[in-house]
C-alpha cells in the first residue's frame, strides 16, 4: 500500500505554469554539474571537522520518533576560546549540503581571525547528510515522512544544538553571531528574532522574508531580473522578451520540436515548448542572482558580470543570425561558459520530490508573477488554486500560504519591528531580484540595511578578492563594524554584570 | 494492546516524594467543589457568546492529522471597531476550562468600556471542551494522542485565531494586547516575545518563567509560602513545620492511620501519611497564592487574610488541643471555609491523568525544593531522576528539562531582554509563592516589573472591588496606564504611515 502511494505519486508529477512560479533560489545540484567537486582543497583555509548530533524530529510535540543525526561543520582554529568571551559565529544551514555553503561563505572564514571566533555550520534537515530515518529515500518517501521538514524545526534544531555545544565548551557566556544568505539569510534573521536569547545578532544576506502573501508586489522578482538585462542592453531585453512567442511558434511547426532540439543542443528531443521555456527561464534568473562583477564559480563557472556577457552574445550575433540563434548564443554564457559541454541534459524533473519544493508547496509560498509590462520573462500570473493542485499531486500535501507570516510577521514589518528586536543586518544587492523581498531600509537603530545598488545574492558573504570593488569593501567593513559592535555591547554587559557580583560579595 | 497500555500505566499511577514537588497552578476542578458554578450569571457583567475555532493539530508539522476545535469566547459590547483602531484584548488561556479564567479575570471586563476593547478568551488546547480527536477520553488516551499538548503549540494556536479572527473583521490594523495570569502569564509574555507582529503587548501577571533549570533557587516557592506564615505568626510556622514528624510517628502506631484520618475527618480511610501531607502541603501551599486582602471565591470560598486565619485557629485552640487538633482546626479554613462539609474526600490520584502533569511531565519542568533551614514544609530536595521515572510511569513520557529555556530563554534574562523585545508588564505579589520565579526588576524601559509587597497569584487580574487597598489600585493604574501607552504609541505609528501615504498620493 505505502509503495503503491509512492508510485502513484511521481508517476503523475507534471510541470504547469503556475508551478514554474515556484520560489527559486541557487540550487547547487544543477544539471549541468556531474557532482559537486571536492570541498576540501578548493581553498587552504576551508578546513573543518565534520560532526554530528543528534536531534529530535519533532521539538514541538511529544510523539514517539526517531531522532535523526544532523552534521555540522566545526573550525576552531582562529577560536579564542570560552575564557574571553570569543565569539561563535554560526551560519545557519539552507537548503543543500552544508558543505557547499560552508565552501562559498569565503566572508566568514576571512574574518574569524579577527574576531578570534569559532566557526560552525550545522546543516538543514533533510539536506545533505542530514537525514531523518536514516536516508534520502527514507526521509522523501512520502508526506508523513517529509512532514517534519518545516523552518520551525529547522531554527529549533540550531537553538538545541548551540545550547548543547556551548554547554560542552563550557562557553554558555560566548555570543553567538548568525550568518546566512538567501533562504539562510531568512532563518538568521527570524533566528535572531526568535531566539534572542540564543544569539546575539544575525547577518541576513539576501534574505526574501517579505516575498510572501501579498507584502510585496508579485511582480518583483521577475521585473528585477528583466531590468538587470534592459540595463545593459535594451535590445538583448527586447529580443528575450520576443522569444518566448517564436519559440511556441517554433514548437508548432512541422518537427518543431525536432528543429528546437537541435538549435538549442539537447541531447534528447525536447517534451515540449514549455521545457525550453523554463530552461531559458532558469538561466536568466540564475544569471540575475549571480550577476557578479567578478568571474565566479558558485552555481556555475561564469565571466564577470555574466549578464552583459549574455547579452554580448546576443546582440553581437551575425546580422541574419535568427532570434532563436542569438537567445541560444546568448544562454550558452550561462549553461557552457567553459565550452566543455557537447549537448546539454534538461533536468528531467526539475519540480520533483526535492526538498526545497516540499519546504515551497508546504510553508515558504512565496507567489510571483510576471508582467506583461515590464518583464522579460513570459508573462505568467500566479494561480494560487493549480499552484495548491500541483503541491497536492506532487507531495499529498497542502500548503499552508498564510502560516508563514502568522509565524514569522511580516505584513508592516516597519511598525513591528521599529521599537522590538535588535541586532539584525539585512544586506542586499539591487540586482539580485530577491531584494524586491528583502529589507531595504533600516526598521530601527539596530536593524539595518545595507544596500548596494551593484550587489547581487550574498555577494557579501563571497571571500573577498583582489577584484573587488571598493563599494563591496564597504558593504563588508559596515558589516564588520557592526558585528563588532554588538559583540562589544554584549561583552560590557556581562562585565558589568560580574564585576557588580564581586562588589557584592 | 493500546487497551492494556493504558491499564498498565493507569495501574502505576503512584506518589513518591520527588512527584510530590509537581509545580502546583491553581487548579479549578478542586476536589472539595462538587462543580464548578454556572458561569453566566456570576456577575452580570460576564457575558460572552462562545465560539469554536478549527485549528492545526500540529503547527509545525505536516503530518496528516485531524483539526481539533479550539473553543474561545467573545465579548464586542463596548468594542469600538476597526475603524477606530479600537484594541482586542486577548486573554491566553492557560490549563483549565476558559469559562473559569474568564469569570476570574474581572480586570479585563472592568477596563473593556475605558479602552472600547473587544475582549476574546481563547481556551487552551486540551482543556475544557478544547479537545483534539473529539473528545477528552480520546485525547487523554495516551503519550502519542498527548503529544500535541506543548506551550508552543498553544501559542501557535493563539496566533492563527487572532490573525484570522482580525481578517473576518476586516481589523486586521487593530492593536492586540495580551493578558495572563500564572501559566497563562507565562504564556502572554512569550507570546509578545515570539510573536511581536501580533500583539503590541503583555501583562503577564505572576508568570514564573524564570522557574526552570537552576536560574532561581529551587526553594523559593516553599521559602516564600513558609514565610507568608511565619510573618503571622513565628508560633504558626512552627507548628506546622513540627507536624509532619508528629503524622509519621502518629501513622505508625497501631491503628495510627485510623486515629489520622478520624482526627482530619476524611470520609475514607487514609492510605499513609503521605497522603496526609500532601494534602497539607496542597493547601498551605494554595493558601500563599491566595492570600488576598478580601475574602474571595477563586478555589476556595476564603475569607480576607485567609493565612491570618488559618494561623489563628492553630494558635488560638484550647491550650490542651494536641498539635494534630491546631493542624486540623487551620487547615479546615482553606478545606471547610463555609462548614458545609462533612468529611473530605482526598483526591484520589491527584497526580494522575491531568493535563497540567503532563506538561509538567513534557517541557514544564519547574525543580522545586523545600529546605530544612527556611521552609516549614516537609524538607525534600528535587530529584531529577525519580521525577523522570515518575513521568515515565505515568504517561510513558520522557521530559526535555531543558527545552523551555531553550526555546524561551531565562538565563541571563536581562543581558538578552535589555535591548530586544518591548511592552510586556510583569506583575507580581510578593506574598505569592511563585513570585520568586517570575522577573521582579524592570528589564529595559519598556519590560517592566510592578511588584506589590503584599499581593498575592494575579490579584491584580481580578474584578476591583470597593474592598481593594491602595497599593492595588495603584498597581492596576500603573498598568492600565502602560498599555495605554503601547496603544497610543502603535497608533500614532499607524497614522503617521497612514498620513505618509496620503501626501504620496
Amino acid at each position: 500500500m505505502a509503495n503503491l502511494l509512492i508510485i502513484t505519486f511521481v508517476s503523475v508529477i507534471t510541470l504547469s505554469s503556475s508551478f514554474k512560479l515556484l520560489p527559486r533560489f541557487p540550487r547547487y545540484n544543477n544539471q549541468n554539474r556531474a557532482r559537486i567537486k571536492p570541498f576540501r582543497g578548493d581553498r587552504n583555509e576551508y578546513r573543518y571537522e565534520t560532526k554530528f548530533f543528534s536531534q529530535q524530529l519533532d521539538h514541538f510535540s511529544f510523539a514517539d520518533l526517531p531522532k535523526f543525526q544532523q552534521r555540522y561543520l566545526i573550525n576552531s582554529d582562529h577560536w579564542l576560546g570560552a575564557s574571553s568571551l570569543a565569539p561563535i559565529f554560526l551560519y545557519c544551514g539552507n537548503e543543500g549540503d552544508i558543505e557547499w555553503f560552508a565552501t562559498n561563505s569565503g566572508f566568514i572564514w576571512d574574518i574569524a581571525p579577527k574576531f578570534g571566533a569559532l566557526l560552525v555550520f550545522p546543516e538543514h534537515r533533510y539536506y545533505g547528510e542530514s537525514m531523518p530515518y536514516g536516508s534520502r529515500d527514507e526521509a522523501y518517501k512520502n508526506a508523513t515522512t517529509l512532514s517534519y521538514l518545516t523552518t520551525e524545526q529547522a531554527l529549533a534544531d540550531f537553538a538545541v544544538f548551540v545550547t548543547d555545544l556551548k554547554r560542552n565548551l563550557s562557553a554558555e557566556a560566548c555570543p553567538v553571531v548568525l550568518f546566512g544568505g538567501s533562504y539562510g539569510g531568512m532563518l538568521a534573521a527570524w533566528m535572531r528574532l526568535k531566539y534572542p536569547h540564543i544569539a546575539i545578532g544575525a547577518l541576513a544576506s539576501s534574505a526574501p522574508i517579505l516575498q510572501f502573501e501579498d507584502i510585496v508586489p508579485l511582480e518583483t522578482f521577475y521585473d528585477i531580473a528583466s531590468n538587470d538585462f534592459k540595463r545593459e542592453s535594451i535590445s538583448c531585453f527586447n529580443t528575450i522578451k520576443n522569444s518566448w512567442d517564436v519559440i511556441i511558434a517554433e514548437g508548432q511547426k512541422e518537427n518543431g520540436l525536432q528543429q528546437l532540439t537541435k538549435t538549442f543542443h539537447f541531447c534528447r528531443l525536447l517534451n515540449s515548448t514549455d521545457d525550453l521555456s523554463d530552461w531559458l527561464d532558469s538561466a536568466y534568473s540564475y544569471l540575475a542572482m549571480v550577476d557578479y562583477p567578478y568571474p565566479a564559480d558558485f552555481m556555475m563557472p561564469l565571466p564577470g558580470h555574466p549578464i552583459r556577457e549574455v547579452c554580448r552574445k546576443i546582440d553581437g550575433a551575425n546580422s541574419d543570425a535568427s532570434i532563436l540563434d542569438r537567445i541560444y548564443a546568448g544562454v550558452s554564457v550561462y549553461y557552457n561558459y567553459t565550452g566543455n559541454v557537447d549537448c546539454f541534459e534538461l533536468d528531467d524533473d526539475p519540480h520533483g520530490l526535492d526538498g526545497w519544493n516540499w519546504q515551497a508547496c508546504t510553508e515558504m509560498v512565496m507567489p510571483m508573477s510576471s508582467s506583461q509590462e515590464n518583464s522579460m520573462f513570459p508573462a505568467d500570473g500566479f494561480n494560487y488554486s493549480s499552484y495548491k493542485e500541483e503541491c497536492w499531486k506532487t507531495f499529498r500535501v497542502n500548503p499552508r500560504p498564510k502560516w508563514a507570516t502568522t509565524e514569522f510577521g511580516g505584513h508592516d514589518i516597519e511598525t513591528t519591528l521599529k521599537s522590538f528586536g535588535s541586532n539584525i543586518i539585512f544586506s542586499n544587492g539591487l540586482l539580485d531580484p530577491w531584494s524586491g523581498g528583502s529589507v531595504l531600509k533600516n526598521l530601527s537603530d539596530t536593524i539595518v540595511a545595507l544596500v548596494t545598488k551593484e550587489g547581487a545574492h550574498h555577494l557579501d558573504l563571497r571571500p573577498s578578492t583582489p577584484d573587488d570593488p571598493k563599494w563591496l569593501v564597504d558593504q563588508r567593513e559596515a558589516e564588520i563594524r557592526l558585528i563588532q559592535g554588538w559583540i562589544e555591547t554584549y561583552r560590557l554587559e556581562k562585565e558589568a554584570k560580574v564585576s557588580l557580583l564581586k562588589r557584592s560579595w
